[in-house]
């Protein structure tokens, strides 16, 4: 995201590396893996969801390939996880603050790129999620977790919240910084209500218990 | 598909609608998901082969980003399962008759596509069958099933042999209606003999039993 | 990869032929499958990785559907892996061996045209090792195992081995064959190292055993 504001670039950076330390530590946790698998696993989770958008929106190779920060943040933040897995279990209310600031970044982010390339409304906030998402349902897949984003938790719903702000905002003719941070304050402050409070999306109804 | 012929409009609607509807029900069935889980993997059942099909092809955005009859319809289908789950069990062979026009529609449209887009005979035929097959594919994966189309059932058979009637027709000059038609009608009446009399594709010989 | 000096092209199909076969024995050891299944398992291990290093850089139709040597080479393979499963297992090293020929040619070509599309240094060397296991990879998705890539053996290190040296000589404006076939001799021989004396990528420290 060269170009943006600092303040964005910043958040995105800081999202980066958490989505690749936390996705590394969960798939530290679910499977064994050596050293390739964790520091590929970190690096999909923290630059899939982007990947997956630019594939989506035709702008190829991925912004994620073009500038190093982004794969080095990521690398960094899987190494972490590498080395240091059985300390970071005490960590969990910070790295669930960092990995709420990165999917709120991604979904704002993906949103405003997807509108950019020409998309309409419904599609844009679509991929400001899959932003958001993509990264952790992919790493899910490979380590043979059904995704969590899938099942359990607010997770998809605060970004689609974040990227629906974003969306309504740019095209009421509200750009800029301040529409951005309140996206992202948006989609933050609904994933951590539902970190604090435990709170899920509705099940069908009827279903059979596991 | 706008601007194909109505009848073609109205069989690509009513098999997104199928798709979505019984992708849903067979994610309920196999994982625990909430709402969000149930939705997603509606749409991706629908639109997953198609999108698939269009990255291949270079034609990004997907044509499903941008009609929004395909997303609507899509979502129609995953919320009826999900709040309908229980009830839908008795209607089996209805699903499964609007799913076979899915397939065959997907697998015919989805091969005249990849012709126009300049690729060759076989790669079109596989492309018409990644149109049809894809979506599910995709949804097993994250439900955490082997795709079922690679282990049982007539599902990619008949799809390869509508998608082989709709691509040599059109080599040899018998574009139109007609033909589409044709080429539906050979996949739906395969998949529907493969439905009725429990057909298999073959397995490897003396593979041990399970 | 028409017109590429014929020892390169003899390799690449070589290395299409052998991913496909042993792409293929893999899915019908782990999974019950059908002759779809493994056709399409096969051809996805052959092919997977330079269709999604393909989709990366924007070079749709991918080069696998543009020139039918692959797919038949890949279709043949398979064939032969679903026809003669049981008699193939004692044939181990001779396919280890064209395995890792073409695991050594894939992340070779997959570099060399990453750089040509203009990505630089890093993700050249990734996209090269994503050639060279990425079929695999989606392979052990669809069979639902973990990639093998992921948690055991010298497979990824190798191709990550041989895309950097194919890269830096590029750079460094060594062109060429000779230099192509230092590539590739440099992953083969760590990766058919790998194999015999059987080494490990390390795992994070202090993980619980399994």
């Amino acid at each position: 995201m060269a170009g943006e504001p600092p303040i964005l670039l910043i958040l995105d950076l800081a999202g980066t590396f958490a989505f690749a330390l936390n996705g590394a530590l969960t798939a530290v946790r679910i499977a064994r893996l050596d050293i390739v698998g964790v520091l590929t696993l970190g690096m999909i989770t923290a630059m899939g969801g982007g990947i997956l958008r630019d594939v989506l929106i035709g702008s190829v190779p991925p912004a994620a390939f073009l500038d190093w920060r982004y794969p080095a943040l990521a690398l960094a933040g899987g190494l972490i996880a590498f080395l240091l897995s059985r300390h970071l279990d005490r960590l969990e209310m910070p790295i669930n603050v960092l990995d709420a600031i990165g999917l709120s970044t991604f979904a704002a982010i993906g949103a405003t790129k997807a509108l950019a390339a020409g998309l309409g409304i419904g599609p844009s906030i679509v991929l400001g999620a899959v932003t958001g998402v993509g990264g952790g349902t992919i790493r899910d897949t490979l380590v043979r977790r059904i995704p969590s984003v899938l099942q359990s938790e607010l997770y998809a719903i605060p970004a689609l919240i974040g990227a629906t702000v974003m969306v309504v905002s740019i095209r009421l003719g509200f750009e800029g910084l301040f529409m951005s941070l309140c996206a992202i304050g948006a989609c933050f402050a609904v994933r951590m209500a539902g970190v604090w409070f435990n709170l899920q999306a509705p099940s069908p109804p009827g279903r059979p218990r596991d």
